[in-house]
């Protein structure tokens, strides 16, 4: 006859702590498999409990199995199998054992690399004010279940946007929400099917590579030229989709003319499984001119596969991303994707519509192309006045947030990183994005001036000179 | 000379209309390759406009390399290529021939698949304000780039939770936040290779099946018995990991006794590439004694994948799920997936993070628990006191929002549903979501009393009756 304690149940309820307590003994085989529990009257008077609690309890072990009634006989323990041995490679669970994410990394003077200003010019009045409108009014669109691609309210307000402002005709059926470029590219992968060849700019944004990698599909470096991405190169590889960013190339700022944007279309025309996905990250932000009209615009809906995201041009912390497929894509993600939820809050999704509509998206955009336009004068301006002007050369500084400092170098990309630690700067190089075309792109500096304060330019451009000490003394 | 009217430009800019207009003229044709442009101060004063917008004009349409320039010399057409001839399968875009999302299904009388209660009851005020306060703290945590697998609060509050409500003794690093369970589920078995070989119960929640398939992984149907998945029959399977709902089953509500838990853990500890995925949704919600430990709470923390949702338990329009992975998984997965960026918003993550810690959440559940449990009683007692009762019988009522009710008829399941059709009622059957077991779960409706009023309960009742008229008047 199990004696337990009913002093030690805490706040558990008399029914809880007694199920814990005989469960734990057939656990640890001291009810054996085959005993009779004592009957609930004998215990419960025994435990000075009420009957019901008793019952609970034993209910509660039937339920889970551990024991069974026989009509008229009782309660039995049930026969549970032997503690398992662990196979050599799945010993039990130690925390002390567990792998952290990276501590981060000790604080930099400067990072050129961080954006903060996004984060910082984030219109929380108005975003707060409009997800509040959101959430009071409650209405079905944003209760009920999400469309496959996004609620249609989203969907159609940016679809009236792109048309003005990137000179895009789409059907808001065309487009597809979800949560991060990374996640819309990973489904687009699966739609394009198993036999697809990948073909990346080099240089260029590795993520996509790994992306394809981690998806099992095959993937090539395509190098470019001042134009973009090599069409002979393409022509000789086995790639039948393309990724790349003609309005605004990650990391070298190139700009894909016309000529080339022909070039690629046409190859994609020449199969049917030819695709190229555009992806228009940063397009807005162009300080000379107007922004650069994308391929999609170009194409007739047949080959381009638009993509971008809110991401980089709101905050980073909101992750809503967008593609445009073409109908024949569009229709075969119907069929075989259609089944996966749209992985967006629908309160964010509202709230982003209204504020597309609303045109506070425009105004947005426009306020940070004039904040970034005026940290990149300063950088440029500081430059031209420093030391570093005799021994360097500024590439591409017309649109997104950084530009290239190609410098005279005689150092090592390794020795500039090194050097770049000991002044405690964060400090990206060409180099770090390019797979194959390591020489020609030795030496040069990705310069993210988003998160430089500037009141911290002048430190900036000094601490580089002290990277680059030896060559400003050699070319006096 | 392009002669250009200033008057058709609308709202443009004079600078942009001019590129668009020349632009144009070079895509058709009118400004052939090699063409040499009007000097810009020619141009300016034909069009009687300023010097600075045709130089800004020819600024553009030489970055998107419509034109270019020769020193001294002025500016000149490029060659572009000539239009590219269509692919037989990429003709034009017609968005006449766009195929549209279903349209809603005509209005049912009943829907007993829908679950519209979580939504009428969603705590939108707290939320509302408990958002409130994340958007106006903006802090670090929320603005900053989000850690790959969730925001530290957010994972730590689900720790404490577990901890407390299911028993489950996790370390915040081991949690992993998604935008939704499929979409942890795509990187889970991304994670897990692709060898893998997965087993679905038979009956089950088919979403998984397809997930797998459209990732390229194998899978396999495993019938179940009355205590869960045939142990006997993944034996003979060559799959190494099974996803099973051992606290309720979806849908036939069974609760995995403890011996099947412990043949199921043995077999996967007998090698290293064996695991369970426990799909913990809907556990909360249990109306007779105490919600069944998880398997992850038996398990040491090395075989066991347990997952589980907000959708269900909150509001669908939020997209927030979890899973928890044991150390030798917890570790592949930092090395090969950590790479992909969090997709769920920071704002969100912050405001379940307060809501659950807030005690909210239990509030909630314990909330919905009566809600569910009163809808559930009052369909109960109907069908007990109605016609139906003599043909038919209740299984599984004491957990979720469904019961099982198999009814002794002749119809086929094909005339169950062409007969609910008709009274313009929604209803699923189990066979729905059984594969091979036809035979067995022949004539079991799926009765989800979520959606359910309470004056529509009787009407419910009597279209139901309705349906299997014939068998009730022959049971008399």
């Amino acid at each position: 006859m199990p004696n337990y304690s009913m002093k030690d149940r805490g706040d558990r309820t008399i029914y809880d702590y007694l199920y814990q307590c005989i469960r734990e003994d057939i656990l640890n085989g001291s009810l054996p498999a085959g005993e009779r529990l004592p009957s609930k009257r004998l215990l419960a008077r025994d435990l000075n409990i009420s009957v019901t609690s008793v019952e609970n309890a034993y209910a509660q072990l039937v339920l889970e199995g551990y024991i069974h009634g026989e009509t008229g006989r009782g309660f039995f323990v049930n026969d549970l199998i032997e503690p398992v041995p662990f196979h050599e490679a799945a010993k039990p669970f130690d925390p002390k054992a567990l792998k952290r994410q990276e501590e981060p990394t000790p604080a930099h003077v400067l990072d050129f690399k961080a954006n903060r200003s996004s984060v910082e010019h984030f219109p929380f009045a108005t975003w707060s004010k409009l997800m509040r409108t959101v959430l009071s009014e409650g209405n079905a669109a944003v209760l009920g279940t999400i469309p496959y691609n996004g609620l249609y309210e989203l969907r159609s307000a940016l679809s009236t946007y792109l048309y003005r402002h990137r000179g895009i005709k789409t059907d808001p059926e065309q487009i597809i929400i979800g949560a991060g470029t990374e996640y819309l590219y990973s489904r687009l992968l699966q739609v394009l099917g198993f036999n697809t060849v990948m073909a990346m700019e080099d240089p260029g944004y590795k993520k996509f590579s790994e992306i394809s990698a981690s998806q099992g599909t095959v993937w090539d470096y395509i190098p470019m030229d001042d134009e973009g991405m090599r069409i002979d190169y393409l022509r000789n590889s086995s790639a039948n989709v393309i990724h790349v960013s003609p309005s605004n190339h990650f990391p070298t700022g190139t700009v894909m003319p016309i000529t080339r944007r022909l070039q690629l279309l046409q190859w994609a025309r020449e199969k049917p499984e030819r695709y190229i996905i555009e992806d228009d990250y940063d397009s807005e932000l162009r300080y000379a001119g107007r922004s650069v009209p994308p391929m999609y615009a170009i194409d007739e809906g047949t080959k381009v596969i638009y993509m971008n995201t809110f991401s980089k041009s709101l905050v980073p912390s909101i992750r809503i991303s967008y593609m445009i497929l073409p109908p024949y894509l569009l229709e075969r993600y119907q069929d075989t994707m259609s089944f996966y939820s749209c992985t967006v809050s629908a309160f964010e999704q509202m709230t982003l519509a209204h504020f597309i509509s609303e045109g506070y998206f425009s105004r947005h955009i426009n306020r940070m192309k004039q904040i970034y336009k005026q940290k990149r004068d300063l950088v440029l301006d500081a430059l031209k006045k420093s030391d570093l002007n005799r021994i360097s050369e500024i590439r591409e500084a017309n649109a997104g947030t950084h530009f290239l400092l190609h410098v005279n170098t005689s150092l090592t990309d390794k020795q500039i990183k090194a050097k770049a630690e000991e002044q405690r700067i964060e400090l990206a190089l060409l180099s770090d994005y390019t797979r194959y075309q390591g020489l020609k792109s030795m030496g040069t500096l990705i310069i993210n001036y988003a998160g430089l304060e500037p009141d911290q330019v002048d430190l900036a451009i000094e601490i580089i000179e002290r990277v680059f000490a030896d060559d400003i003394a050699r070319s006096r």
